[in-house]
């Protein structure tokens, strides 16, 4: 990850890309509907304020501006270029501009990476024209993007033939993909939900979704990041965006696509198998407090809602209602989310109980439909919640009544509520036109039609404040700087490797002969473990090279033929360098631990309950390396098994703190261990009960090219 | 459950409710923004039919209308009597309309059964009356009903203040609820899906939300019934409506609140703590193919898609889409909901691709942005989906094109796909005004703005298709009729019981003296299970009454001493008959099967794997008794756990067969039982490997007053 200062220089040189001053378009058409004809229409349509500079040598004019015949010819140097001429003639122009001292470039062109090794080649000498004169590149292959702020539409998507943007949003949109960026902001135009700036990234050669991320996340005019990724190409930007983000206290939405083809994808060890590389993005965005939507309509909706910039670190949530049914319909909600709505206190229920006989003020507080006749009630009501009821956010039921001739007394009520107490995230579940819905948006309440939407993003606003207010994590344990060996070491190195970073195994004892098997049987005392021991045979359970439960001197005997026996008839050219015995551990639970390098996010520590639990039900956690014990204890706590590591069935509380000890230095190893490390695989590691450790009965890791 | 002819009779008393030809208002008022007013107001400005008689004392007109100052002066039996009078005279409103003989009855008046007990008592009083004359009664204390298609609006909602519904509407609403009723119409108006009709059932003294659905069912200008319901309070009607709508191949799409609240109900055994009465209702809706909405926005997109009455048995999902982003997006929906995208035909993709190099014909197809330009390119690509990948339905990524210049060229190629193959479900996922979005609906395609809702829609209309095509159950199989003791037996007893209905159990020997107890063990063999035998210790478990891996004779004589002591000490008043000694199973794989006494329901099976997945995961299955094997085997096969019976982690598969016999056998003996079942118990029960049978371990059959 870049410092802080580096990634801020980095972000900041796409001004000239997302705000510029002056722009040249080259390959500008006279016609306002063809490609290169539409980013000066519109331009000219929403008075953008600085030069326009047409570039095309067969008009002196395009559009009523004076054209140019070359970049060459250009007046002046603009903070942009636009590239729309076929891919034949493109790099040439990027050449050109960059050469001119053009610091943002953006390429509509398509016909590059995304078609061919030839296209692929012309994009990096296009990127390398721009970069040798420090110019920043968007796309190629890309819809561009508009600010409407300034003015500025370096885009040819069709949509703003169907109407602008308001120019005072504050949620700034970053798409990878131009059709559905597009989508997008037509979605959030029709819903007049403030999004003002729209960047799409097309093949990122240069500029990529984390460097769209870190500028809007520096920049003053936006409030909310709402993101539509189809993968992460790149961590450096990416994770210094997101730092960005949170250290400035803006949200980021986020919905990423490609779960099922992603988790197509061939897996290199067993734990990654487990799940794909989704997985480590969503690890990575949790990591950040980024909330990731489970649809783009989701994605707009908590948008939205983080207009209002309440993020409550403790979120709950009071419901004032007129339908008992919709109360329970938000509880049901509200619950499976985990947004708690603590009840009113007694003598508040009281008090409104009496004052209507017919409602229902615990939370839910059901007012009924006759409060609506009496604004006092209304007043009364919603009054104590805030009050009384403390609730960091207020879901207000009245559907249709605010487009009703109650609906302004109401109003008047409601907006001096939430005047008075301007610190509470106030929603209004109503139905109206447009006219009214802005009324109670100026009066300080989102306003959403669905009542279960609306839950939805009132718990995101509360996931975000959680996550701003979150004490800096821990820093991970120190280890000791461990050589790595130039291949895959045996299962008994492995264990060497990992005791140097305090990584506990199981006790046990590498055996040449059977005798030396015999003699540390007795030792340990029965029954034990016998493995087949080579730095060949990496999953030995496959080849039936694990003897558990061996009794007696016998056992170990036959054990020792036995195992030798196997390991010589499947993996006949596999160094054998004997057994290992070990102690057989009971009364532990049976977890595993493992790293996978993602090619992008590099080592990702993994946690999960043995047995069933992982190979059955996928309950395993994800997170990058490396981190402290605080994080890794969370990770522990985010597995659906939990209850069974507390103490579930009658068992003793499993040393949990062992555990995170345990994965925690482990992603330290990791970490420090450098890109030769390809994965590790402890399983299983036995928790065993409070005070009494864990340990890693088996390891493999796994040494790359 | 009613027989045929019986529930349809039921149903069709409800057409003087819900389709009245003539109306008395008792309590009419000639203000019409009043309760008393609104429905005539609204039936005037509707053009409502048939006679509207208001009943006033006080006045001699009611909105231009004369009115009469009684029941009994009116000129005419009214098809239906609407009350809107205070409490203490709308019982005898109710009698004085039923003994005039009106057979529909409508009680907006508040203040009965959900308020104290003398108002329950009043209701009761007022159903009395109502069906002495055989008239049926909806409320008290609902908002009414509309009809829009004979302009009849019996409602006091002030939703229509805002705009009436269609009257040509296809949908059907059935809501418990009165103010979320009114909110459904209004967001199913705005949204202009065709929604006409919209009935309210408040208390539920007579007429209830099981009766109206299967009116609905009945009726032929209904094809699609959506209800929003709060608590299923009758079986008998609820599952009538369900199976007419089922055989009628009428979709019923079902929001059920209550989750959260339901599940902190107090439950009465073992299994029963497992899950609330709401799994018992989502039980029943998957028996009938009704799908259960998440939330009320989904249901009417559920409602809308299913006005295309194409309900594809074995549905598989074509995507074409000017964007890859958004083919991603709604892969990931469809994998997630497991709706099937199979891939084109090869020929077809090699055609499409040498057509547009650009395109990835696969499935999604993307036919890019270009398509756009040449609408006879997508004439070409969505036929070949049609003619070539043969899908069910159809999903159009166009976006904003819609409504674009190019959106009428894309709408005349489409259309013309849309007619000529009329027997797929298509969906235009585009935004666009109203008129557009009218067009393109006339043209046969659904329009949805967003792609996830529109993917699940789409899903929802397979799940219909696949219910009715769904075989007729196979019937339960035909246990003897088995006399239950008066009280809890023991474990033995209860054993021999089921033994009645071949459920198989462990081999066991119920022993009264030590002695007796080591010749069983000696007979079975070692190790053995040794139990406490008492009929007043029902959870031996709880109190260490159950001893595991009883090794040899010594180990049994010890056993008998302690299972005896424990349960003296814990249970000093219980009843000891002496010790079970069992057969230990080995290799087995631990399940639950039970039985539970639902409320409204009756009797309820429940079948999950034992241990860990029934106590921490939760992951059990219930299913209405009786049923057959066939069913038996499903939901065996709907539990999250399956692997484990199908043979993970290297084990043998298990006998689901024999599961499936001994649980459909469970549910026969349960609905045979009568109502004095409180609850049975099997925990666990072995699923050995195949062929080779499975057994309970325990039997706990629980007898109630």
């Amino acid at each position: 990850m870049p410092q802080g200062s580096q990634s801020s220089a980095r972000f900041a040189s796409l001004t000239p890309v997302l705000a510029a001053r002056s722009i040249a378009i080259v390959g500008a058409s006279d016609e306002p509907d063809r490609i290169g004809g539409r980013p000066i229409a519109y331009m000219l349509a929403q008075n953008y304020a600085g030069a326009i500079m047409p570039v095309n040598p067969r008009r002196a004019t395009v559009q009523g501006l004076r054209a140019y015949a070359s970049v060459a010819e250009l007046p002046e140097v603009p903070d942009v270029g636009v590239v729309a001429v076929p891919a034949g003639i493109a790099v040439d122009a990027v050449s050109e501009l960059a050469a001119r001292g053009t610091k943002g470039i953006i390429v509509f062109t398509a016909g590059f990476a995304e078609m061919d090794a030839a296209g692929e080649a012309a994009q990096a000498r296009m990127v390398a024209a721009a970069r040798a004169h420090g110019a920043r590149l968007l796309g190629p292959n890309c819809l561009g993007l508009f600010n409407a702020r300034i003015g500025y539409y370096p885009t040819f998507s069709a949509a703003m033939q169907t109407g602008y943007p308001r120019p005072d949003g504050r949620i700034g949109i970053a798409s990878q993909s131009g059709a559905y960026g597009t989508h997008l902001f037509v979605v959030a135009r029709d819903r007049d939900i403030g999004a003002s700036l729209c960047v799409t990234t097309g093949n990122e050669a240069d500029v990529t979704i984390g460097d769209v991320i870190g500028w809007l996340a520096e920049d003053d005019g936006t409030d909310v990041i709402a993101v539509y990724a189809e993968g992460i190409r790149e961590a450096a930007s990416f994770l210094a965006a997101l730092a960005t983000a949170r250290d400035a206290r803006k949200p980021v939405v986020l919905m990423k696509v490609g779960r099922s083809a992603l988790g197509g994808q061939a897996a290199r060890s067993h734990t990654a198998s487990i799940a794909g590389n989704d997985a480590v993005t969503e690890a990575v965005l949790a990591e950040f407090g980024v909330v990731r939507a489970r649809s783009t309509e989701e994605m707009l909706d908590i948008a939205y809602a983080a207009t209002r910039r309440i993020y409550p670190a403790a979120n709950t949530l009071g419901v004032i209602t007129i339908s008992g049914g919709a109360g329970v319909l938000i509880s049901d909600a509200a619950e499976t989310l985990g947004l708690a709505m603590p009840e009113m206190p007694q003598v508040a229920q009281e008090r409104l109980k009496a004052l209507l006989p017919f409602s229902a003020p615990r939370n839910p507080v059901d007012c009924t439909a006759q409060a609506i006749n009496d604004p006092s009630l209304i007043r009364e009501f919603a009054g104590a919640m805030v009050t009384e009821g403390g609730y960091a956010s207020v879901l207000a039921f009245f559907t249709q009544i605010i487009a009703a001739a109650s609906g302004m007394p109401l109003l008047r009520e409601l907006a001096a509520i939430a005047a008075a107490h301007p610190d509470r995230l106030y929603v209004m579940c109503g139905i109206g036109p447009p006219e009214i819905v802005r009324q109670w948006e100026a009066a300080g309440y989102l306003v959403f039609a669905d009542p279960t939407r609306a839950t939805v993003a009132i718990h995101a606003m509360g996931r975000f404040g959680a996550a701003f207010a979150r004490a800096p994590a821990a820093p991970p344990p120190s280890v000791p700087a461990i050589a790595l060996p130039a291949a895959t070491p045996s299962e008994a190195v492995a264990k060497r490797l990992l005791a140097q970073a305090s990584i506990g195994t199981v006790p046990e004892r590498a055996c040449v002969t059977v005798e030396e098997a015999v003699a540390a049987a007795e030792a340990f005392g029965y029954p034990v473990v016998m493995k087949i021991l080579s730095p060949d045979i990496l999953h030995k359970t496959e080849i039936g090279g694990v003897l558990l439960d061996v009794a007696d001197t016998d056992a170990v005997r036959r054990g020792h033929a036995t195992l030798l026996e196997r390991a010589g008839r499947a993996a006949p050219a596999a160094r054998l360098e004997g057994v290992l015995v070990a102690r057989q551990l009971r009364g532990g639970v049976e977890c595993i631990m493992g790293i996978n390098r993602d090619p992008v996010f590099g080592p990702v520590a993994v946690f999960g309950l043995g047995g069933v639990f992982v190979e059955v039900l996928k309950d395993v956690v994800f997170r990058r390396c490396p981190f402290g014990e605080d994080v890794a204890r969370e990770m522990i706590g985010a597995i659906r098994g939990l209850p069974l590591l507390r103490g579930a069935r009658g068992r003793k509380p499993a040393d949990i703190a062992a555990l995170a000890r345990m994965l925690a230095r482990l992603s330290a190893f990791a970490a420090q261990a450098g890109p030769a490390l390809r994965s590790i695989d402890l399983n299983p590691v036995f928790a065993m009960p409070e005070g009494e450790g864990a340990y890693a009965a088996d390891a493999v890791i796994d040494i790359g090219e």
